[in-house]
């Protein structure tokens, strides 16, 4: 399908790279240009799955929270307890709106200066923190900052991202960032990125540096075979990786989306949708997030175009939201929303799709 | 460049229908495709400036407002007087942050029952909407309805839609509209549309029966030569017409927009960005948008990738977003944003293109 560019739609500051890099497929992530894909699909996946790529992922925009309420607002919008949280320190969390329901799947960051950093899922959450932040009276500045996101993913990434920036990166913890600087560019290092080969997230801290830091990791990553790559569909879904916006719709809770694990529903003080939250928690949730085999082989049906009824007995139980031939399983596999008693009683299901009906068992997330 | 579709981006409800037609070129505006091209821009230009045209801009969402509080939180929501509103009305308002920053153009369209519609540009008004009206506890639903804009547009529209739904369209006023059936498909059919043709939008209200009225109204505009088409870049410009997002960025405000005349900015009761708009009328607003006349012909450089600078003695004075060869003028004409001293003195300037720096004078908007 032909997009047609415009100023509407932002280039990221990587954006001569990746097209020297001969990006092929596209898609637009926060009004911004997203690249998917650089031309072959298999070799992509074997560079994140044994070695290391270099993915273009500033569409990952970040509502930045300072002053002096920062730390109240930025709890006030996190359905997780951040009471403990200290500066170099990332969480994932869900923010929620006054129903309960999940309108992002962030990681945030707690900066120098008390500022966070929520680096968001495509949905302009922009205006949800200034509307939140100004009708409440936070004392706080909410803004997009000069900040994009460079993934160096892989099992080779600690190696390529260490000859970059020190040893000290082997020691970050899984969603730990140091600010530092890059051969005079400010960035943000960070153990995260969404795949779950292992990784980096490099935040760039100014547009105007974007090919240059583009250009330092390919160097560093050169002795490792280091290539572009983006935001894995296959692996993603072996992972279980939870896409928001497509594995999600307007009316899904975290609790629904596999995400009650870092909900904190009694958290202290208040956050957006603490009541509803805690009604879910109770009750349980009307329906869950799994991952489905299917018998048939549906390599043609990759990528899912929209969503797919998953049926029982005819009658429609839930929506299956991806689905891939995984190398690694030699399986079909898919990710879908189904009712709970469903899910649990792990029921076979049927799911539609171009080439008809197909048989679908329910299987744990992650798959691998 | 190639546009992966995904489940994140919704497919409009009259998407087999434009795929019947052949669209050829498509944006994502809402988390929705938008189909720009038929293939053919002279000839669809053609069919909008003399003939007419149906358009899918379903994705112009709807944020739906209703309930007890429906006028005042439509109210606050709204840089524009609505006292004297009434059902069947439609206006077009600028909703502003509470710097008083655009945030959209919507038409507001005011429906039986006390309920309210934004007809939205690019931008996920949903969340700023249910963030205001949950933290000032207004007591309102705020939703995303079924509805689904077909636009007919084109100095023949009038007749294709006579001939649809009855003469009485003939009499509707600019923005006014009916809510009716139409062979039995729940609609709205108001006087509106992203052009200066002439024309109406017929807002479905099912979106299982998008494919339905897509037919119909090209059925019923048969006799009048009726093609698919799509808001069109070059009469838009000509026009004048403001793209959100596209001619603003983030720190626009609704004077600087070209949109001070719909500003009601001495509003009883208050609105949001109320005190901060106040300031920018009285002291007048820093930039203008305006026309600019190339003296170069740059038809090779449509469309515009992204804005481009406009100089004065070197010096960036502001920002061109949009720049097309006009086929009533016989000139090459552009959209920017510039200085108000600049504009006012009309000032020669320079712009960058990709084909260096050319000359332009400034120029009224519309063209024509």
């Amino acid at each position: 399908m032909h997009l047609t560019t415009s100023p509407r739609i932002r280039k990221s500051p990587f954006y001569d790279s990746v097209v020297a890099d001969r990006a092929s497929a596209w898609t637009v992530y926060n009004k911004m240009l997203l690249p998917l894909s650089f031309g072959d699909l298999a070799a992509e996946y074997d560079r994140l799955v044994n070695g290391v790529a270099v993915w273009d992922v500033a569409a990952e925009r970040q509502v930045e929270i300072s002053g002096t309420d920062a730390h109240a607002a930025a709890q006030y919008l996190s359905a997780r307890d951040l009471s403990k949280m200290v500066e170099g320190q990332g969480k994932y969390v869900a923010m929620c709106d006054h129903d309960g329901r999940l309108l992002n799947d962030p990681v945030l960051l707690k900066l120098s200066g008390g500022r966070y950093w929520f680096s968001l899922a495509d949905h302009d959450m922009l205006l949800w923190c200034k509307a939140v932040a100004a009708e409440r009276g936070f004392d706080v500045e909410v803004s997009e900052p000069d900040v994009s996101p460079l993934a160096v993913q892989g099992p080779l990434a600690e190696d390529v991202v260490a000859d970059l920036c020190g040893d000290w990166v082997r020691d970050l913890k899984y969603f730990w960032f140091r600010e530092v600087d890059i051969a005079g560019i400010p960035a943000v290092v960070c153990r995260s990125g969404w795949s779950k080969q292992g990784g980096f997230e490099l935040f760039l801290q100014d547009g105007a540096r974007g090919n240059d830091l583009y250009g330092l990791v390919k160097e560093a990553g050169a002795p490792y075979g280091i290539g572009p790559g983006a935001p894995n569909h296959v692996e993603r879904v072996e992972s279980g990786l939870l896409s928001w916006g497509g594995d999600t719709t307007y009316d899904t809770n975290p609790f629904e989306a596999g995400m009650g694990r870092y909900v904190d529903v009694d958290c202290e003080p208040d956050y957006i949708g603490k009541a509803a939250l805690q009604r879910v928690a109770a009750d349980g949730p009307e329906r869950l997030l799994t991952g489905l085999v299917l018998d048939a082989d549906t390599r043609s049906a990759w990528p899912l175009e929209e969503r797919m009824a998953v049926r029982l007995e005819g009658e429609q139980v839930g929506t299956m939201s991806a689905v891939v031939r995984s190398p690694r399983l030699g399986r079909t596999i898919a990710i879908a929303q189904i009712r709970r008693s469903i899910v649990e009683a792990r029921t076979p299901v049927m799911v539609d799709s171009p080439a008809g009906p197909q048989r679908a068992k329910i299987h744990d997330l992650p798959f691998v």
